[in-house]
């Protein structure tokens, strides 16, 4: 891999405090040169599904060989490990709870391992492996120390994964995978298979609990036909959008709620 | 220009998702040199003059040569165009929709560009051309490719301004720009020509609807001799203030609202 | 000291206006070369105590060299002045109100310059500081102007402390430092003297005005024994937690409230 310095951040500590200044201070320290470039540090607190969503979602965009470090991380000072991953285009450093999985697994996983060499670590606070271990960890791959300096190698790790929606003929049973910034609500729905479900169909009902919406399928906010509307996502998923208004917020969905859509 | 290989970045993305990551991404991806800012991605949802306005604030700060990519967009998908502006000291990239247009046109606009060449996108997802196409187009600039390879001339862009505001003798009629983390208004009235009109008063009266607030003149937050105060601001206009309080909760108002001064 | 040009910056300004990035422009313009590195900008508005400490515990792990810029302020514009402090490791410049004080402080003062030589200012607006002094000078120390340029060595600042808990036997008496993003709270008690004080007790009352509340002691999140625990903070201070969940909800308390705990 090429190496670039980069290190991409992605945590659930906010932005109020001084912890990722923290993080990135230890970066500094060791890898003077290492460049930072935030994933986000507002992944609901201690929401590991999230935090994997929003790492995958970004990290493969990053220049190869950039190392990514996600702290999600509830687990902390407890017999959970530690681990670095070694992936066909980045380095990935974190808690084995799943965090780092969903993005590991996209490109391809080469290598684990356990970080277990605390020579490589400063001493550890016991309720802040970001700074104390996973920051330096990460400096430390930059500046080119062999990963399996860190720990012995390992082959089993936490799993987690994004639920396949479930097309039966007429019928898509599909959950709420994210909602945006802006209202969005990113559904775990893959475009390709979407649109192949529903070839020349243009009118759609979705049906949440007992309430049911009318929408159309549109590719862009401004021109959609109807206010709630299908539209392809920027993330390989399917999303229910409003034009300039929340969705979420129309439809009253949160995460991890599910729904089913039928052809009008 | 020289090529400090700068990026200044404004959005309306909030920083909770992986948008505002994975334009950084992108733009990292093909300039790995480039050395990103935020301006703020806190812009409200859709507010392409808010959004003008702060860009217009901040880049004029940025070293020359920087490029200052802007993404307020509603419109992103529909016919909008997407465009470069060269400027005297900056390039700027963003929608044609006027968030460009206050900054560009205040440091001058030497050529408009419309972007065509897909050569120089990823492939558009339809929602999201901030990472799709500004941040490869911006990097391109980076890395010296010719801005006229992207696309065709253009002369027409959408504008938009800051309206002046009314002074007719005794009395001021202004209106409400923005108003600021702290509470601070923000108006559209510029200090020297407050100044001007002002004379030798230091009591005035400002009237919002029905209601009407004392205020002093002050230069300092500090040293107001009233509570309400009208201030010389750091970005070229007057400002209402409150010293360590909100001046728009204490009048109950908000971006675009109305009023008028009167020397007292 | 070497020369990293690293610049650290601590705020109150928030991240939605223009403030921020326009430092931030300033440093840059200045010494194109400077990484600049967010402590937090979402220091309580006005609250230099918050301030100091994040700053504290921040700053301690920055690079030797680094310069870490300070802008909470509600003087601007009045008589105070503003300071470079040039420590052990790093440089600290900001308004003298107590808020570089404590990181100064605990890393060692042996030099402070009061900052009056205008030829290293932009025209200062009177309202910020932060971007027409403060971030110009720390550009040129990045960029080598000896501090003693800026102006007259002074031996006098602003001090402010951490208030030492009173160990009186069976009973601790201690105060609120900071509330975490995660509702921890952070005491002002040295983890080292309360290991002390605890002897072998591992059950504690903790009582802040009439409640009372039981609180075993525990290093981890997740292996805690009780709702409510004591745990060894990661930054150098005993925490108040509950495991994902918001301790500082669960008491009722903020910032600067006092309590007790006894050994049960």
């Amino acid at each position: 891999m090429m190496k670039c310095k980069i290190v991409g951040l992605l945590t659930d500590f906010g932005l109020r405090d001084y912890y990722v200044s923290a993080v990135k201070a230890v970066i500094l320290s060791i890898c003077p040169e290492a460049r930072i470039i935030d994933i986000s540090h507002q992944v609901t607190k201690w929401n590991i599904l999230e935090g994997a969503f929003i790492l995958k979602q970004s990290s493969k965009y990053l220049p190869e060989g950039s190392v990514i470090v996600g702290v999600v991380d509830p687990g902390v000072g407890s017999k959970r490990r530690s681990i670095v991953i070694r992936g066909e285009k980045h380095y990935f450093v974190g808690p084995d709870n799943g965090l780092l999985y969903l993005a590991a697994n996209e490109e391809g996983i080469k290598q684990i391992i356990e970080i277990r060499n605390e020579k490589y670590h400063l001493p550890r606070s016991g309720t802040f492996d970001g700074r104390d271990v996973f920051a330096p960890i990460a400096a430390h791959i930059l500046n080119g120390v062999p990963i399996s300096e860190f720990g012995p190698e390992i082959k089993d790790i936490v799993k987690i994964e994004i639920p396949s929606p479930d097309f039966s003929g007429k019928k898509l049973h599909a959950m709420i995978l994210h909602v945006d910034h802006f209202g969005n609500i990113i559904t775990n729905i893959p475009i390709a298979k979407f649109l192949e479900w529903k070839d020349k169909s243009e009118r759609f009902l979705i049906k949440i609990g007992e309430r049911i919406f009318k929408a159309s399928f549109s590719t862009s906010y401004e021109l959609a036909k109807t206010k709630l509307f299908l539209i392809p996502g920027s993330s390989e998923y399917m999303e229910i959008s409003v034009n300039k208004g929340s969705a979420a917020e129309m439809l009253g969905v949160k995460p991890g709620d599910k729904f089913d859509i039928t052809r009008d």
